[in-house]
């Protein structure tokens, strides 16, 4: 359970170990989520319990935590800012359900349709104004430099895909900068307040941006193929859930560029069909996606991703914890790895 | 134009003659609010440059001015200031028309009915967001704490606003709390802000926002209170909006309590019926109004948070500038003299 401090070690650290590990931690991030949440407004703790019992995966906490300890931090104020940077999280994804008008969130009713859009929506900014309240408490105006930039970047990301609905001429160029600003940036900015905390210097903040930038467009790719691949009981909504949404993500940009005149016609027909998608024309766009590869061809990319963070864990400065180095390196193979 | 600065001065200042003494601050602001909306996000624009044109009091950046100003400050960072305060009051408004599905703001189609929720929700978190990063910028921990606070307890304002609503059980005393939460917190909060500026020792900084606060429920008293009388075209929606939304209001909570069980009975069927407020119905409840001395009862209320809040304008240190102290009370006579 203690990671060697030995700067030389190359031993390989395994997800799970790396989890495991955190677990006092992610515990203690679990109960600052249940306590902030503690409003006097009856709505706000229903929700927000609801929300926090339906789990994720708690990646940005977890790159807060794990960026932090590889900067030699060893207070408290880790699980402060885990915390923050999953409300903000939180909040985004309350809002992208009314969106969306989803109905289903990690196997469960989502928020929005348990207790309608209003809710969901004035939740949401409750949330984000706790993350502000939490910066404030917290006090560091390096920390408020960066999460603000983040959250700038993920509303811009937010209204580009909504711009961008339904628009099958979306490039891969575009598609890269949407997913850039609207996950990206925010694990950019968890892996930065590691840096931050640790008093690492600027150039340090920078490279570990750049390797939480790298992971976040990884993770979000690896969602976009899951989307279109997953059982609905593991990722907890229903397969192709982009494709009714209208979301144009990577794996249909890669098949209506890949595709002939006839296939197109029918991603048309499909695509723009009012009433949702029916599972048989679905199916005939997943047999096209595997046709043409689409499907690789984004975990490919989400792979490139990986393997730039990975290289940048690397070639950070050689006294950085092993243990959380190769911690962080097993995070970004997880990311390309799971199945939900 | 040039303020007296003889600390015994008693002057009268008009409203009038305080927004042309700010006219070069104000138009700043505008140009402020204007310049941070400048995202290369193509919506982001249209739709800030629409709520900007259509203008609204700036009663929050008129706070700022004015109370920065008559705490001796003299820099340009109370523009940056007012244009965060506008943007998180701005973003409210546009959930705000989310949540009640409305129609027309300020006599226009609101930014929900013209570009849709999805957009009002997304580019009202960019405003929410906007306002962090400019906090960012300007750095100052102690307007982040009180800009903090303020934000938490609006959320929650608009959450125990949705909680309450359709609800004839609602008291005065509940009432007071949600508009204390959703309006005079943020204006409280403005006032704070003019002190912190100032540098002014933390028990100015107290008594500018009790100032401020209860400037800010004058505020929200007088808006429910013209919800029920203006016409259209003076406030630029629908007579009757709150009643048709169900939201509870003073006016009602008033009338609901002071009438026979007829009456109630009258009450209730109109504000249960569920094709919004036939305009035969909303006389009856206007009228019945009229004659329960209901309007004048909420606009008394505004008139007693009107008074506390000149009160204790005169009660701040002698030395204060008696053309801002004027200026100030020429507001706070504004709120309950305005009529749209």
């Amino acid at each position: 359970m203690v990671p060697s401090s030995s700067s030389t070690s190359k031993t390989e650290v395994s997800y799970a170990e790396a989890l495991e590990h955190l677990q006092d931690d992610l515990n203690a991030v679990e109960e600052a989520l249940t306590t902030h949440l503690n409003s006097d407004v009856p709505l706000i703790p229903s929700i927000g319990h609801y929300l926090a019992r339906g789990g994720g995966k708690r990646i940005r906490p977890t790159l807060v935590l794990l960026s932090s300890k590889l900067c030699g931090y060893e207070g408290d104020r880790c699980i402060t800012n885990s915390c923050l940077v999953e409300f903000i999280h939180t909040a985004t994804l309350l809002h992208d359900d009314v969106v969306d008008a989803s109905e289903m969130r990690r196997g469960a009713p989502s928020a929005n349709a348990r207790w309608g859009n209003e809710a969901s929506v004035l939740v949401g900014d409750y949330l984000f104004a706790k993350s502000l309240w939490l910066m404030a408490s917290d006090g560091d105006p390096d920390i408020l430099r960066v999460v603000s930039n983040a959250t700038v970047f993920l509303s811009e990301g937010e209204v580009l895909q909504l711009i961008n609905e339904y628009n099958l001429a979306s490039t891969e160029e575009s598609y890269l900068d949407v997913i850039y600003r609207k996950t990206a940036a925010l694990m950019a900015t968890c892996c930065r307040i590691g840096a931050i905390l640790g008093n690492m210097p600027r150039e340090v903040e920078e490279q570990l941006g750049e390797i939480g930038s790298n992971i976040g467009s990884a993770f979000q790719l690896v969602d976009d193929a899951l989307d279109y691949m997953a059982r609905a009981d593991r990722i907890g909504k229903p397969v192709g859930q982009d494709l009714s949404d209208g979301n144009v993500t990577l794996p249909l940009i890669h098949l209506y560029s890949s595709a002939d005149e006839g296939e197109r016609r029918r991603i048309r027909q499909v695509f723009f069909e009012s009433n949702g998608t029916p599972d048989g024309k679905l199916d005939d766009i997943l047999d096209m996606m595997k046709k043409h590869g689409a499907i690789e061809y984004t975990l490919s990319r989400a792979a490139d991703f990986v393997e730039r963070a990975k290289a940048s864990l690397r070639e950070l400065p050689d006294d950085m914890d092993p243990f959380y180095r190769n911690a962080l390196i097993a995070l970004a193979d997880y990311i390309v790895k799971r199945d939900h």
